[in-house]
């Protein structure tokens, strides 16, 4: 298939984490992006490099990564999805998969992502949702954790939510939700882009915000301080799901 | 602790039946009651028989088992839900547990029983949700199930959706409730009590009224027959959940 103009296709992106060390590649643990190839390989029979919209870490779930990759290939879309689906392992699924633009970059030109952190909040451990959730036995008060989270909403700078890495911990927060039903607490937070570790770390301090540990002002006190890492306790990676990347001009 | 009149105390019980061979002991394959009596066992000290209300296949998975044990230790109440969580794996939590009279026969003395079944119905398969709901394909009518699941409502003859196993096949549907969210669909059945396979039938047989390859008159036919398992595919069972065990006069 030498000849043919090279196509670019991006895809959605559902994946079980438990079992992975992380999306990106890497030498010591399966990940997400090696599976993908793996299974791209076996399809196409050409060895392809696919780009991630969103790092997510070891244990991490999504249900809206976006994927993208260029081809020769001639299959119709749908053969991508079908195919790919019957290639790759049970945890992880192709969704949809589109033909975009050949410059396309699912990191750089992503315009937000949207990460979903659900609590179970109840004295005792639930079995069926011990996977998705992170188990938080102390009653949460979620009016005192909306009125923290008010904090986060705009461009500020997210060095306590984060480690010093030597870039800027600049970011913009576009949304913050906290949706209490019974015993389940989602918090859905949209950012530009997120540092690593900033809703694990967003969600351990909401906690302890709503548990009465820290109060709403010393939840602000301590964003606004900007030291690495000083907001309280990182929520385990098996409650965070990738929800979203949306693109301006995309409809993916 | 000899001389103690005994007590008898009802558990409320979820499990994700994914690695069991069912609740009922059994030789070959671990159950849910083996994990229990085990766990209370090395809680008390004494080998103790514990009963269930429901019997559940293997695979099958419960928010709402209820089970019972008689017991002359004085722990009280709440150490029993704390010390068995501590002692049961992961996949089984007790999570109530209350003190009731020493006649209390979990099995006979319900007065109904609550499964739900969810089904997944998408084009593409979705890891997240693999091992709680049954994907199916094929676009389901909903409307159409619901009209079938009209026919299943009070006290019939239910051997199309059971084996002939040499004991009535009589029983009291009181609620079917179909309902769809996105492309998640969830029945409730609750009846006084249901044969073997009965749920996992009635649901594939609803399935193939929705997908269209049985009417709603077929259904109604198929039922009013009342030969033994005629009535279409058994429906897998990890998208089977026990939900509720109802006691008249009894609030677990």
């Amino acid at each position: 298939v030498t000849g043919q103009p090279a196509r670019r296709i991006a895809l959605v992106i559902e994946y079980d984490g438990a079992r992975f060390g992380g999306s990106q590649r890497q030498k010591n643990a399966p990940t997400i992006q090696q599976e993908l190839e793996s299974a791209l390989q076996r399809l196409t029979r050409v060895q392809t490099r696919i780009a991630l919209a969103g790092r997510t870490d070891a244990g991490v779930h999504a249900t809206g990564q976006v994927a993208a990759f260029s081809t020769s290939s001639r299959h119709g879309i749908e053969v991508f999805v079908r195919g790919l689906n019957a290639l790759l392992p049970p945890e992880i699924a192709v969704l949809r998969a589109l033909e975009v633009s050949a410059a396309f970059d699912p990191r750089r030109h992503a315009s937000s992502r949207t990460y979903r952190y659900s609590i179970h909040n109840a004295p005792v451990r639930s079995p069926l949702r011990s996977k998705s959730t992170w188990h938080v036995v102390e009653p949460l008060d979620t009016d005192r954790m909306r009125r923290a989270a008010r904090a986060l909403l705009g461009e500020h700078d997210f060095a306590a939510l984060s480690r010093r890495e030597g870039i800027s911990t600049v970011r913009r927060v576009l949304r913050c939700d906290i949706a209490r039903q019974d015993d389940l607490i989602t918090t859905e937070i949209e950012a530009n882009a997120f540092l690593r570790h900033q809703v694990r770390r967003t969600v351990g301090a909401l906690a302890q915000v709503g548990s009465g540990k820290l109060s709403v002002g010393g939840f602000r006190s301590l964003l606004r301080a900007a030291e690495p890492a000083t907001a309280g306790p990182v929520a385990p990676a098996h409650g965070l799901c990738l929800i979203r990347v949306a693109y301006e001009g995309l409809d993916l």
